[in-house]
């Protein structure tokens, strides 16, 4: 019934987007993912989402305590109409709730902070399963829950004075090189079938003018 | 008569400072360096050099033509006073000096910029010799002198719908992924001897009050 869906509402846009769709989606990933810890400038919120969907990751988890996450779409470009976001924001402290759920679907929960145990980000062994990596808020980091509930701790090597970069950069560079050797690594880190068919139809309703009405149409034709 | 100076400037900073110097100077390279043309946005100016210290790299190269180049010292994180900035900015195009200027010191001059001949990230050859980054203005990328002059091109694999990064995340990406490669290879990276006496000089003097009259002190007694 869905790949009939599918191919009902295709007819509603160009050839060239369901093929950039197809395109994607080949390399659309929930193996690695990212979850945001009070993240408030809306400059890094945004140029996050950007990243993310540059490198394929599909699902952004945002934690909100005390900030609220905010997107300035002149730099997210758009980006956040193709992710999962997946928001925790109804309790005073939701990061227990947001470590709980991807520990459930079976994520390492990655802290990048610095610890005894910390993994360089070269080192970190990307085919021991699927993750998540935390990142904290501008100012203080990550929150101390987190901190003592990691599975395991990421740092980037830094050789200068400064000892930290800014949060949409840190990032950047912790999801290229994680994407990048995740892709060059005989594991399954694509969406299964049923995923893939689920994310264009939701593409596809965000594309479609008036999608709704044409999805009842579709329905009541094929009852 | 260099290592006398060092000496004797070195009684009137901390020793842990000394120690950090030291530190810092054996991971610095200007095997990488960095150009950046009509950057304009101060934040991500700022980014751009933060990430410089962070990765080791002592050089950029600052060419203005129609943008001035503004830091936020906010972001930059005082690492500005740790590095070497080259200024392009006294004709109405500076990029042709710019790019004459590094190739005589031997420089590859790279651009990152879509081209038939483009190299993915990932790919380029680290080892083929020194070798300068050129990034372009947030709107409008890198100048067409830039374009038709560079030996090679970079480019970044993407994945997603967004076809661009932040420009700071562009710069952060491609420094991360070639100076960590340059680390790890046997070649030539670290400055020259002579190199690591200036700069422990230079960041002696802005660290210590009244330098000029202590170096003048120094220069008497050592007639």
């Amino acid at each position: 019934m869905k790949t009939e869906l599918i191919n009902y509402l295709s007819q509603f846009v160009t050839e060239n987007r369901i093929k950039q769709f197809d395109k994607v989606l080949q390399n659309r990933t929930r193996y690695v993912t990212v979850a945001l810890e009070n993240i408030y400038q809306p400059h890094n919120a945004s140029a996050v989402l950007r990243t993310c969907d540059c490198f394929g990751i599909q699902d952004i988890h945002i934690i909100e305590n005390y900030n609220a996450f905010i997107v300035d779409e002149a730099i997210a470009m758009g980006s956040s109409k193709w992710l999962t976001l997946y928001n925790y924001n109804t309790e005073e402290d939701n990061t227990p709730d947001a470590i709980k759920s991807l520990k459930n679907k079976g994520y390492r929960i990655i802290a990048t902070t610095p610890h005894t145990h910390e993994i360089e980000l070269e080192n970190f062994d990307v085919s021991k399963g699927k993750f998540v990596v935390f990142f904290g808020t501008e100012m203080h980091g990550l929150s101390d829950h987190i901190k003592q509930n990691a599975d395991e701790y990421l740092k980037i090597p830094m050789f200068g004075f400064t000892e930290s970069f800014n949060i949409s950069v840190s990032v950047a560079l912790v999801l290229h090189h994680l994407s990048h050797k995740m892709r060059n690594l005989s594991i399954n880190w694509q969406l299964e079938e049923e995923e893939i068919a689920n994310l264009k139809i939701e593409w596809l309703k965000k594309t479609i003018k008036k999608s709704d009405s044409i999805i009842k149409k579709f329905q009541k034709e094929n009852q």
